[in-house]
């Protein structure tokens, strides 16, 4: 049992909604093993088994969490299936799921100090179905994990090496002299685009003479550039800015770049940073 | 007070959605009087009014959550009409809501301690309103409830008799020759169709020759089976196999099930199991 | 530290929607700087950007949480522009977002103790960004009060005049002789259509002579009266009655008023009380 004075966090991220009951039966089964956990509802509203998009999130969110949290990440088409259920140590912070590339970006930022495979028994359900490990498998590794502390990890199963993981294509935007290549990467709940440039890769954003978006389907183009949503004029035109998760995003003030563009998850386009 | 070294757990289950705020004034008026208690939405998201569905996640949900825990179900279109606010200690849980049937399939699998009528005002908000119960009867019951413990439960009102509460028509399937007749009861997030026949009326269901699905309407046929989502090949061709609910459930790999046969809540259909 | 025997709660209430993982990460930030905080979700679906319809929502919740609660609301479409970051103990209460008019109907009815500007950087994340104040400045803002006490907010920033705060024109509906002229200004989960009448207005809502309510758009007239949403026959009608927020409400009874009527949020009306 951890000796600690604040109790440990749980954070869950599903694709299973809220409508069916799945998530709170978790809790369930975690209020049973690790009572005194703090639970934490990352999202269940991942796109139905849409991995990249669960890792996307993930990865802009772990950060803000308290060291030694634990991510119970459920988005895992391959259910029942070869793959493998994993926990991981990686930086400060704990991570149980499906080996399908969840981690993927957590693994590219922070070292993985343990990857184990969760096939000890005593820390499963006593009956594992074949179509809900987030039940079964994943929910009650999390709250062992949380109420017995980093020690106990090795007990869950045989450890993996780090670079058997599965890892998704990073996806990562790809410059070619002043252009630079890259797609949509999330769409968030007010219609912004995100893109897969890195602020670190255009720390000029603010200062370069004026970049330039296109589209390479409609070939729409974004030409305009602000620092926050209420900068300027409210004229329906969309503009790039630096989003709150380190990435470069697509907005429209009081609107939906989404639809103005006709853009979403995945759509590629060229920045031409040359003016 | 309960003597206990574990918060209590109280799970809600209402069709309120998350957009109005009631569920959390509901959490609110919980903790003012049971400030101790871990709160577990089991869902909110029940269609609108729809008794018969909230019992049926019900019934698949509370076996997974601590004993001792009070479940709070607000889905009560008779708000305010003569129907009795109900107590329940069924097995080894409580149960706290309208007596509309909310609680058949819990009866029908656990004994049935004590029931009572939420009658008392020392339990009750102040003023109670004629059209939010949720608030103002049931959430200050499950926080009395967990916060004096089951002892307490006599004091909330006058007993009933357990044969006098509501239930449903359990709508089991039922066999005739080696035809199973029986209907969808839920369509969970990924748009598979769990059916009312449980696994325990086919335990033969993968070894038994290809078992055979015809639905009523439009008279589509579900002449696949398999172990889990990701058995086989990504055909799009809806297959049988055993959820996780513990009853037989239609889907399809990587799609959704109702959408593909244009199935949903109360398909009729014939199961055929002699091939 | 506040000495005290049961842990802070802080409600949260955004227009952030469950599907980006932004509200996980305020309460993540929030339970690394008072992990005994208890957290509720007031809602996160609040209609993108609309301040009025939080203010109402808000204004109905916050006498139903425990005093000394603490509530984040973020629904912020200035952010990053020179809008005020503010924190507020109204009543008993404490209430933490953008100086926009979100607290409006709150300050109507509680007496303002004191506000202050959120300017003070030791109580905000180490680096803000500018277009999620909600993650970098209220949340925390938010957590180190809960975790201080009400003694603390002197230190978050320079004292604010009450009367020098956003306020909303309050939209309250006005009597015209034996008229009522009002406005929808919620419309709930079921599609009921809740106006901006108080019952305090309308004492007698029950005993005059049946009132008329006519919407202004679409004629459409409402000259049903019901206690409650089970009373009377099932025939479609719309009918007026008191709901459970204090205000003067539109229903249908197992159906939605607002589809029903073609009426939403704003629709103006008056309310015929001469019989």
């Amino acid at each position: 049992m951890m000796h600690q004075t604040t109790p440990p966090v749980i954070a869950i991220m599903t694709d299973f909604g809220a409508g069916d009951g799945d998530v709170g039966v978790m809790k369930g089964v975690i209020a049973g093993i690790a009572p005194e956990a703090h639970l934490i509802d990352l999202t269940h509203e991942i796109a139905p088994q849409h991995v990249q998009s669960a890792a996307w999130i993930l990865s802009s969110a772990y950060q803000y969490f308290p060291t030694m949290s634990v991510f119970l990440c459920v988005v895992d088409p391959g259910v029942g299936s070869a793959r493998q259920a994993i926990a991981l140590h990686a930086g400060n912070w704990f991570f149980v799921g499906p080996d399908n590339g969840l981690f993927s970006y957590v693994m590219a930022e922070q070292p993985v100090h343990m990857a184990v495979q969760l096939t000890n028994p005593a820390f499963q359900m006593p009956r594992v179905s074949s179509t809900f490990h987030g039940r079964d498998i994943f929910a009650p590794a999390a709250a062992h994990l949380a109420h017995l502390g980093a020690q106990a990890l090795p007990q869950f199963g045989s450890a993996l090496a780090p670079d058997s993981l599965v890892r998704l294509s990073a996806g990562q935007a790809s410059r070619e002299g002043s252009s630079i290549h890259g797609q949509i990467i999330h769409v968030d709940n007010f219609g912004n685009l995100i893109t897969n440039i890195p602020l670190g890769m255009v720390p000029d954003l603010y200062t370069m003479p004026l970049p330039r978006l296109t589209f390479l389907k409609g070939q729409q183009v974004v030409d305009q550039r602000r620092r926050f949503f209420a900068d300027g004029e409210e004229d329906g035109r969309a503009f790039l800015y630096g989003d709150s998760s380190g990435y470069v995003g697509v907005a429209v003030r009081n609107g939906s770049a989404a639809r103005t563009l006709g853009a979403g998850y995945g759509s590629p386009f060229i920045l031409h940073t040359d003016a």
